[in-house]
């Protein structure tokens, strides 16, 4: 998608101008950062606060000096974070991200952790100090949305049930799979579109509506991955296939065959569009996003 | 000090009454976080933010019903995400802290990274949802000092150059010692107290004097730790005696000898005193800090 890549060079460019230091102690740590923020990535997360925040405010031209641009970059960070310490060794011990060695591969454990922590500090660093027109109470209600939906409760939660997932073997496989993808991928891109809303001065509607919507197209996201893992092609995909099987991983194929999780997947494509008909907005490109997620192959 | 004990208390029931959940799939998370946020420890951060606050507003009598208390224990939750970070085996790989177990070695290292990671995000989270009368642009600097000092360019960056020094080997040692400690060290106790000045209401000379008293007595803080690493009592301290050497880590001591450290640690006691003076109001309660915190055995 168009709007995609322009959104992700907007967010490259921003990137490169705010994320590095001169001073000298610091430069490898912030280098260890860039490395995994500079490796590639669809940019989604940033893409959708700025449509989210487009759809209350009017759409803009210029993403390069889009109001909510620095905010759709933190989520940019908070994801690169999540992407490093997910890959380590204690965690799913990944060599490949994107067709590129991870990030502990190249800067050592001790390293990867610490840019992985600093990531995520600059991420809410960046809410607070953003200069901008947006009223201070509508920063803080924005940066509660998106570390709620990164917090204990929701993505790191959920890296935490994938973990342990061995320890809720009395759970319905259903229920586990959609509690560990929810927080661990759904709420994120969600919190991504309601911050966006929210930051424009969206009201309840906008805010819930986009929310559930970007809950649906999560599901389906993290589905994707799975099905991708089994059937995609490394040469796109940038990672090593089958990952998910040698890792004892809880995907959806796993337990319902990708038949039915492609239907599982369908179905959630489904509800997130007619969550967008309540918005009695112009949401042409969140509907082409859905599908989007749903047909990509990387 | 009666006043670091009744802080304690206090902050040890904001812990109690806030970092829970009954979210069955992320329970035993929360028991990580749990684990090492009641092991104990100074809670000296919260004390100095408290402390700050009250010298700009007046002080408090009740310290549970604190305006700021919720500040003050988000400075906890980041302090001890930190030490279970380091704590790890790629880190500093410590088996003990306070006389306990770490939490890698009680829960793992996978749900240890995630407890620390999970911590900042409350930390941060906690300035976000704080519900009082403090004015949101007020929230939103103290945030930005507070995660400032915590970042890649604050502690962060400190525990980079802690685990990097040997790249540095060009550097001077006094000047590479004091980078080190006031990263990862001191830039965090000074931000405790500015940021406690600036939610009061402070103007730039408290939260300038206060920061400057703050970063003189985390560099102390900091050159009495590595003393007591040699000299202190292990049923003290709940640290096992000479783990720095062991560690090859980077101390005042190694580099100048134990006299000579204890010289330069007086003279930032004196130091913070004088920033003090330029209050011109009653700090006997930080004066008295000034010389506990050289004077601690534990």
């Amino acid at each position: 998608m168009n709007f995609l890549s322009n959104a992700a060079q907007a967010v490259n460019e921003w990137i490169d101008a705010n994320i590095k230091t001169e001073f000298r102690y610091n430069i490898n740590l912030y280098d260890a950062m860039r490395y995994s923020l500079k490796a590639g990535g669809k940019r989604l997360r940033p893409a959708l606060l700025i449509i989210a925040y487009d759809l209350v405010n009017g759409f803009s031209t210029d993403l390069k000096a889009h109001p909510a641009l620095a905010y759709a970059a933190a989520l940019e960070l908070a994801h690169t974070y999540s992407l490093i310490h997910d890959d380590l060794p204690q965690m799913d011990n990944d060599d490949f991200r994107r067709g590129k060695p991870t990030n502990h591969k190249v800067f050592g454990e001790a390293n990867a952790i610490l840019a992985g922590d600093g990531l995520l500090t600059l991420a809410a660093l960046t809410f607070a100090t953003a200069k901008d027109e947006i009223p201070p109470h509508r920063k803080l209600s924005a940066l509660a949305l998106f570390l709620e939906a990164v917090g204990p409760l929701g993505m790191v939660g959920g890296q935490y049930i994938d973990m342990n997932f061995a320890d809720f073997a009395d759970s319905g496989r259903g229920e586990l799979l959609e509690t560990l993808h929810t927080q661990k991928t759904a709420l994120f891109i969600a919190a991504s579109l309601s911050c966006g809303a929210l930051l424009a001065g969206g009201g309840d509607l906008e805010v819930d509506a986009l929310s559930n919507y970007g809950k649906h197209i999560g599901l389906a996201f993290q589905i994707v991955d799975d099905i991708l893992d089994i059937e995609g092609d490394p040469a796109l995909t940038g990672k090593a296939s089958l990952q998910d099987e040698k890792n004892k991983k809880l995907t959806y194929p796993y337990f319902f065959g990708i038949k039915r999780s492609k239907t599982i997947a369908e179905e959630h494509i489904w509800a997130a569009k007619e969550e967008l008909k309540r918005l009695k907005r112009d949401t042409a490109i969140l509907s082409e996003l859905a599908d989007y997620i749903y047909g990509r192959n990387a």
